[in-house]
Formats: C-alpha cells, structure tokens, sequence
C-alpha cells in the first residue's frame, strides 16, 4: 500500500510530512518511545499547528499538536507515525484525533506496536479518511532504532571501535591513547549521548578504568547519560571510575549476550552502543547482534598483535560479515565509516 | 624565490603553466623521463603552438612546441620544468630555446637533476628574461613519484594492499577472492600500467601463481606493462604464470630491500608498486620505503589471523607510521584510501 499511497498523496501532503519528521527529531533519541512528529493542515492545506513527543510521560505527538488548536474539525492531521490505540500514560490519540473532529488522518508508518497498533481501523471505523506510508522510508530510517527494538524485543545494538588503517586498536605494549583525534573523540561523546546504556567488557574496565559519561568539548557532562554496563565475570574493582558514574552501573557478571539483551531491554535500554573492548565487540559481531556498526579510522598504521577485532567466527570467504556503508564522514584527519549488517535490512514496514 | 615569483606573473602566465601542466599529463607516467608540457605565447599572451614529451628518445616539451611554429622571435615559454641544459639522446632545450629566439621562459620546478640542470642560467646568460616557481605546487604534485626518484636514487614506490574494514587480508583458510569488488579491482590495473615495476614476495608467487599483467576491463591487456619483480629468496617456480609474463621477470633472490631498490633504480625502475603480500609490503612501511600507500577497504569483517600487514616495528603509540590522507575513492562498495607518511612530504622545490 505504501507506495501507491505516497505517489496518490498530494505535493502538499509531502512536504507537511517532510515537516512532521523534522518535529519529530526534536524529541529525544533516547529512552523508550518513538520521536514522532505531527502537523495540521486546514483545507487550503495551511498549516495550522505543529506538535511533537517530548518523551515517555509526556503528551504524544497529535496531542500536542491538537492543544495549540482552539477547534480541529475538518482537520487533516500529517503524523509520522500510525496514531496509537492504545490507553497508557496518556489517552489513545486516534480517539484524540477523533473527538476533535480531524477530518483526514495522513501517517508515515505502521504502528509496529502489538499493543499501540489498530489507530488506523479505530480512525476509518469513525468515518475519518486514512493514508498511510507516505514517505514511509523516510520515516522508517528515522525510527529504525526503536523499530529494531519493537521488533526484535531487544535494544538496537550500536557496535563501534576505533583503528588504525590496518586494524590495530593499540600498540604492542597496549597504548592506545589516542588513535583518534579530538573531533572523532568529541563525536564519540555525542554518540554515547545518543544512547540509553554503553557497554563494556570488563577487560576494558580493568585496563582503562574509563569513567564512560558522555562529555561536552569543554568536559562538561552532556544532559543525557547513558547507563553503563558491563559485560563479563570478572567483578568491577570496588575503586573503579565507573562507580562514580552519574547514571548508575549495570554490572551483568555474565557473558551470555541474549540474556544481557534481554535483560536491558526489559530495564527499558533501547539503544545500546558498544565500545569494546575487541573481545565484546567481536562477540557481539560474532553473535550477529550488531544492528549498525561504528569505525573511525585513523590515518595511521601500527601493525602487531593488537588488532581491534579479534574471531569473527569466519573460516573462509564465503562467511564474511558483509556491510553496506551508509555513510562515511571526515573528522579532523580521521574517518568515520557508518555501516550495516547486509543480512540486516532496515525494518520493512508491516503491510 | 617561488611564491614571490607567482604572485608576480600575470594572470596568463598562470593560465598557460595550467595548460602546460595539463598537455604534461598527455605523456606517460613511466619510465624515466619526466612528463613535460610547454605553451609559446605571443606578445598578446594568446598561445601559438603547444607541446608535452612523450617519453625517452623522443623530443622534449620545449623542441615539441617549437617544431609547430616557423619562427619564436619574442615569443614566451611556459613550461612545467626548468628547461634542460644536458646534451643526451635530445641536445641542451635551454640552447633550443635561445636558437629559436624566444624572448622570455617561465617555468614551474627547478630541474632536480644534477646533471640536466643549469638551463635557467644558460637562458638568462644569453640574454632571456626567466621567471621560475609559477604554479610550482602543482608541477611537484604531478612529478611526485619522478622527482622521489630523482633525488633519492631510488624508484618511488607505492604500496598497496586491500583488505576488509577491519584489516584482514585473507578468511582464516587463506581464501581472498574476492575481497574488493570490480571497480577496485579495475582500478589495480590501472595503477599497474602506471608503474614501471610490481613487487611481490615470494609467499605470494608461491600462494596465488599471479600473472600481474595489467588488464583492461575486457581482460585485454593495456599497452603498457609493469615488470613483475619477484622479492625473497625461494626460486620462483618453473612453471609459474609470471615466466610467462609479457614485460619479462625480475628475479631477485634475496630480501635486501635498499640493494633492490638500487638495482631496480639502475634498470631504469622509476615507479614501483608494491602488491603483498603483507610480509613483504610490511617490510617495505617498516623500512621507511613506502612514499605512497593505497588501502582498498571492502565493506566487509573477517576477524582472525590474515592481517593485511603485520609487524611494522612499533612498540608503543608514538612510534606509530603516521599518514596524511591525500584522498579518497569510492570504487563501487569499496573505499580506496590515498595517503602519505607523514615524514615523507612532498620533495620541496631546490631553492
Ligand atoms: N580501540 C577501541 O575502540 C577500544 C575500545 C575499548 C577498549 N579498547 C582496548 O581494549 C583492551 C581490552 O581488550 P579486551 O578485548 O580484553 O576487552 P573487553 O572486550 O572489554 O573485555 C573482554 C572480557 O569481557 C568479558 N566478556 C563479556 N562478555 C563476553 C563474551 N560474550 N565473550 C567473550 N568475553 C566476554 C570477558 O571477561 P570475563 O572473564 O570477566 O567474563 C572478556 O575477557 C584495552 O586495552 C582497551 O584499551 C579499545
Ligand atoms: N590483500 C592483498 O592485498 C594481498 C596482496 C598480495 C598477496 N596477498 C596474500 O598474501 C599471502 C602471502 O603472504 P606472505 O606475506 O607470505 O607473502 P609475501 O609478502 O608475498 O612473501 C613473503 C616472502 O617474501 C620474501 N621476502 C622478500 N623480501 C623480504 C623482506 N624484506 N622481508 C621479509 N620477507 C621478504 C620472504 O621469502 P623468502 O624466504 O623467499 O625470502 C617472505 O617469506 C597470499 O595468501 C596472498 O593471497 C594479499
């Protein structure tokens, strides 16, 4: 349907879409609701309110677009997302949309929500027009993290290390400090504030005592932390920096990736970015638990025994791990390669 | 002397000296010789005929450009490199260009050579008005892996290796094909026939049984082709492909990087470029010996024991080989990585 959908919408449709998705990016990345984004249209196709999701417990997207209207009848309502059925924290807004009388109701995705899902149905069954998928691909990328972890039942998982050109994550004697520069380090932190919990393996715990906060680039901490968590046997020292973190600390004590996923997942962690060390990193590859991969690649070579991933399980070279780039970006001297699991497609919608 | 010079030359000059860099690039990169454009101009700075060398043996840029035209009486050269003030298989240009009675000759690089330079002297000695250091940048970027040679003695030599992001060469049972893709692979024969020589260890003769000619993407082969140069000291073996190789074989016997260089030198090696395997490309960066490298990264992870380059003598991060990227490819899925040590820059202008 999608497709057909998004080519029968019209010009103005898009473009108050366009405008839903660059809402709902001003909601946060983290924690476990969707950024969605919603606009109204009167029938010139004027847009009249502009609302977005600013977080669990707050309003959803429609409803706070609809409370900056006096009256909604005759409405259309652009939303990137499928209005919820659903009664949690806050009301269904399909029956939100509904009791104000919106006359048409325009989303981008299906609500891939066992629970949430069915705004739609609820929204016709009222005599409301309804359109889904336009720019549904769009919106799916926006989403794909929180897609993942609707659908998967775990946290999207981010895997990122950083290398020399030949692979190398440190010198022979372990120093590693800094392969990077500062502009690939500083994004390393906005990353890290793009996630709900980071993980590590007690090896690096051990051989770095890392305080793992997100930071600015004047070493102020970012608003957002993420938890961090370890993952491995082995006991976080009782003096260890990660103590002192300012969100906590989720010491697993196991190895067992599925049941620390799972585990996470139900503490609500829906982004998870892992930074190593090679043993976690390449466990979770292994696993083929990465759902995007993360490698800044510095202009050096260091050659040795430290590589920055180690046994990716692969014999020969019909089991490599095939990405797709997605995207690669310059950072000061350094290269920031942004790829996907082939095997790992974006989300497809459910229709 | 060089900027100042520049900034002097009007806007034409510095338009010819593009022109004159550019027919430089119609002559080829190999060999001995280097490639040279040359522009005349009249009095009204409109060009009246246009040269380049087409290699040993032939005419050099200056008596190309001179051959087009019936008189140079005041007429300007601009030309890419000092005019030659060397009798060899062509007589002295810098003489050429005082017969023909060209009025003034501005050039882009001091001629390096110790044996073919002087030229700007004998011009100004008979009388010529000489400005050198015009667009020098740029003559030095174009004669790079020429003026390398030149001063060092020794063939320029490029090192180059592909391997997946995370720095394997090879799946754990030694199978490779194919880690890049097409358009890389593609582009490695373009960058043989713009080599004089292809060095290969031993390893990789007695592992892959290349053939190391440069192909066309029809499988035809180019009109130029590197000499392949067998590194180390196991005979190659009598029914190897590479016996069979159009350009012939260089069979080295031993391993002593300086003392092949010197002899490649002495053939008339000017270009060499250095395919692995990883032993023998790392002894080459361990060396100091590598003064460009071109990493193909393919969009894939291998993990294990197949690095792409292994010891390269570095204990600790502030003996890491540092480089300078100096661009980068996109060839289909795959990346080429151009760069530069750090503390081999570009060959500085003599003065
Ligand atoms: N370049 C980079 O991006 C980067 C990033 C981080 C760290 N590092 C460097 O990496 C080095 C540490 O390397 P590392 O590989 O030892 O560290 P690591 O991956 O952080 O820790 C490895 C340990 O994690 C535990 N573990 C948890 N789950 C596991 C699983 N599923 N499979 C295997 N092990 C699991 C194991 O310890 P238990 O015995 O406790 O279970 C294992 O020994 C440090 O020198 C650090 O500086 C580099
Ligand atoms: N991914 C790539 O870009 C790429 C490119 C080429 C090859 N390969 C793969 O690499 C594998 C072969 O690896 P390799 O490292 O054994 O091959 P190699 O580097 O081609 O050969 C190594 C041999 O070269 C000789 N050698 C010559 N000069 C040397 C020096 N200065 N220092 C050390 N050794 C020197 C030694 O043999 P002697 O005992 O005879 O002296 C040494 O064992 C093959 O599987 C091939 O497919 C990959």
């Amino acid at each position: 349907m999608t497709r057909t959908a998004a080519s029968h919408a019209d010009e103005a449709l898009v473009a108050a879409m366009r405008r839903a998705l660059s809402l709902a990016t001003h909601g946060p990345a983290v924690g476990e609701n969707p950024q969605v984004g919603c606009v109204l249209l009167d029938a010139t196709g004027t847009v009249v309110a502009e609302g977005w999701h600013r977080g669990a417990g707050t309003d959803h997207a429609e409803v706070d677009a609809l409370s900056h209207v006096a009256g909604a009848a005759g409405l259309t309502a652009v939303v990137t997302l499928e209005p919820c059925n659903h009664t949690g924290r806050t009301g269904p807004c399909a029956q939100a949309l509904i009791d104000a009388g919106v006359a048409r109701v325009v989303y981008a995705l299906d609500d891939p929500n066992p629970i949430a899902g069915g705004g739609a149905d609820r929204l016709r069954a009222a005599g409301v027009e309804v359109i889904g998928g336009v720019l549904a691909d769009e919106a799916a990328e926006l989403l794909r993290p929180w897609l993942t972890s609707v659908r998967l039942g775990r946290p999207f998982v981010t895997v990122k290390w950083a290398s020399s050109l030949d692979g190398r994550a440190a010198a022979a004697d372990g120093t590693s400090q800094w392969i990077t520069g500062t502009a690939a380090r500083q994004r390393v932190h906005e990353q890290r504030a793009m996630h709900d919990a980071i993980a590590v393996g007690t090896g690096t715990v051990l051989a770095d005592d890392p305080t793992l906060t997100a930071r600015g680039d004047g070493g102020e901490l970012l608003p957002h932390q993420p938890i961090p968590v370890v993952f491995g046997e082995t006991a976080v020292p009782v003096d260890a920096r990660l103590r002192q973190h300012p969100a906590g600390l989720i010491e697993l004590g196991h190895r067992d990736l599925g049941a620390a996923l799972a585990d996470l997942h139900e503490r609500g962690i829906r982004r998870l970015y892992v930074e190593g060390g090679p043993t976690l990193a390449s466990a979770f590859l292994r696993a083929g638990l990465a759902d995007e991969v993360l490698v800044y690649l510095a202009p050096l070579l260091i050659g040795g025994p430290r590589v920055a991933l180690d046994d990716l399980g692969v014999t020969t070279m019909s089991e490599v791990h095939r990405l797709s780039i997605h995207r690669i970006e310059t950072l000061g001297d350094d290269l920031l390669v942004v790829a996907r699991p082939r095997d790992t497609p974006t989300p497809a919608m459910k229709d």
